[in-house]
């Protein structure tokens, strides 16, 4: 029922949108490139007859009439930015999936009672302006507005300026309206599916996150005449937290995931002895208890590791949410969809973050998964094949077709 | 016999050129600022009758004619970059103290018997570009020129370039002449003569150095759905040889230094497990032997950490020195200036390297230590007294006074 080549057309088009060198994308959120890709799908929405829209937080939909187009949209979508070196499908796929089923339902003429519509969030990476999700977060009313524009990169650029800059700050207000069902299609980025042969994975969950930045201060001095026992190395005490990080990580696994993925080091100059470092920790779990604990055993190691090489600590939480369970009803669609298209697939829990996670907290939310190649995502050769892609469309659609005509 | 107060506004006037908030000084090597700063060194030789040439690595030369000009000259120098937060004396006290002998002789219309030279090294500091002492090295024969001009940055611009750029790279042969005598003034760097109460150091040895670069690859992905056993964290594993070198600095303490001064993590972003880590060390002893067993070990705890985590490793040793001990002589001269100028003093090994330790490879060479507050340096708020800077000058002319006149 779905054009599975016209599909994979497109996610390679946009791909060509910040192409790096081993294959993956860079188009960073709000960057010239983010704009070349928001640019090129609204003129394919356009083509495919509907009709766009951008709200104040830059995010975008494309709304195609239903036969009463007073009902509560069914909204499909995800998010076209990526990280500094990330792949083709991580957040492309889902909007560009939900592209598919539009123009699916037009070569079908199909008319939907809800009106469909597919939605793009802005800066769902969380890689240049922290946390992730943050536009859906303004759109579900978990963030207000200012808190999203005036979201900053490490140049103290604000998402507010970056969108105004490329054209983006739209003036629709941000949510506030009602949503009959959201479905996101995405790729899993873990090696579950893969693992066990699985084509789809019907999310039921997604696992909570805490995000903290944290910043040592010790004190600056020469790496040559400074005695060992007079330093106050801001590094070592970071690299301490790195493996401290770690270590909470294994003692709650194999579900907890734990990680240091930014790290800034002042002056970073090879024969001085780093002053200050600023860094960040990203903790996951699907027990939100478990969570809380992980946060606790943090906080006493970095005041531990604080105090023995004698550093000042700034320490943020700046990013929290608890573990998400997905509305029954859309679940269901979604397992009826993969019935009906007769795909192998097992109940799944989301690693990641997702739009969907925020879009839960005020509309009926489920999600489609399929595999990619060895789990890999955040990475430039993250892939997936056409039969899959195909696949998860396909569901989609009749999550979809379930939702918009109940 | 000096003019104190001329010195310290020389060191003020020219610690205006790059200044930081912090009352520090960020000029680093063939910069803009490195520029300006040579510029007004240049302009006041020539105020002081001086002869002004540059070589090929942009080593400044200012001479003053002695009465025998056939003689081999007595240089004085240091340097005038800094670290990116650097301080206001760190090697400009030794140019500028080598300028005041200058004046103070011609205040006097004083000849001496052989010439005499202050000197600019290029890029001591090796901070912009590895290694440190990069230009006196070659002046000594121990790098050669191309060697020397071919050091990249980090944005990959050589010494090369940017001295075309700045207009210093000159057209005078690299070293190859006759030294009759090399002496640096420096401020310690170190706490040992202020927590003595000693105004001189007397230097007569500067401990080796060994400098590394190290890669770490491993695998970027996701920080969410990545379980912890399929991780290879390339932050990870530089945290934990940032640690392992702390341990080795302290196992041979109390006079061995050990460092990681620098790193860059790559994608560095939030919410990816970094795929690879870029960092450096920096090893210090003054016994040879020892710096060699330091060595092994961190050899041994690179591949160790390495192979628990999964990664691939590229381990360049991309600078040593054995530790070097000063000529007698001068060490003698300096000893005399201090005896003729009645300030406390002590023997003392230096800790930081400098263009003193190359020079000493072609020519008798000594060094004047005067102590700097706390013993902080590599840091913006690196402070010494005028009395200081004033009786370490007043030594420094009289041990050129010795060997110019011997
Ligand atoms: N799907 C995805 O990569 N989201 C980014 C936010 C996160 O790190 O969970
Ligand atoms: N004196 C000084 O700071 N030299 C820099 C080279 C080194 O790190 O030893």
């Amino acid at each position: 029922a779905v054009n599975g080549s016209r599909l994979w057309q497109s996610l390679m088009d946009m791909a060509q949108i910040g192409a790096t060198p081993k294959g993956g994308v860079c188009r960073l959120a709000l960057t010239d490139l983010d704009k070349q890709g928001r640019d090129l799908f609204v003129q394919w929405c356009e083509e495919a007859g509907c009709t766009v829209s951008v709200d104040k937080m830059g995010n975008i939909f494309a709304r195609r009439p239903g036969r009463d187009d007073s009902l509560p949209p069914v909204i499909m979508g995800s998010h076209l930015d990526s990280q500094p070196t990330g792949g083709k499908y991580d957040g492309v796929y889902g909007v560009l999936a939900g592209l598919e089923v539009v123009r699916s339902l037009n070569d079908m003429n199909y008319v939907t009672e809800a009106p469909v519509e597919v939605a793009v969030w802005t800066n769902e990476e969380g890689s240049r302006f922290a946390p992730a999700m943050v536009s859906s977060g303004v759109f579900a009313g978990v963030f207000d507005l200012d808190y999203g524009l005036s979201r900053a990169d490490l140049d103290g650029k604000t998402m507010g300026e970056e969108l105004a800059r490329i054209g983006y700050a739209g003036d629709r207000e941000v949510g506030g309206r009602k949503v009959g069902a959201y479905f996101e299609a995405h790729i899993e980025q873990g090696p579950i599916l893969e693992i066990e042969g699985k084509t789809i994975g019907v999310v039921t969950d997604c696992q909570g996150q805490r995000w903290y930045e944290i910043t040592f201060t010790g004190q600056e001095a020469h790496a040559g005449p400074t005695p060992m026992v007079r330093r106050k190395d801001a590094l070592l005490g970071a690299a301490r937290v790195v493996d401290a990080v770690n270590r909470i990580g294994m003692k709650y696994g194999p579900l907890a995931c734990a990680t240091v993925g930014l790290m800034q080091i002042h002056p970073n100059s090879r024969n001085v002895i780093p002053g200050r470092v600023f860094f960040t920790v990203d903790f996951r779990h699907p027990d939100d208890a478990i969570l809380a604990a992980m946060d606790g055993e943090l906080r006493t190691e970095v005041e531990r590791i604080a105090g023995e090489i004698g550093l000042e600590t700034d320490f943020q939480q700046i990013w929290y949410y608890a573990p998400i369970k997905f509305d029954e009803t859309c679940v269901a669609a979604v397992r009826k969809g993969v019935e009906r298209t007769g795909h192998s697939f097992r109940d799944i829990v989301s690693g990641a973050g997702h739009d969907a996670c925020y879009l839960s907290k005020v509309a009926p939310t489920a999600m489609v998964f399929i595999p990619c190649i060895d789990g890999i995502s955040h990475n430039e050769v993250e892939e997936t094949t056409p039969e899959w892609s195909t696949a998860g469309c396909e569901v989609l659609l009749h999550a979809v077709l379930d939702r918009a005509n109940a």
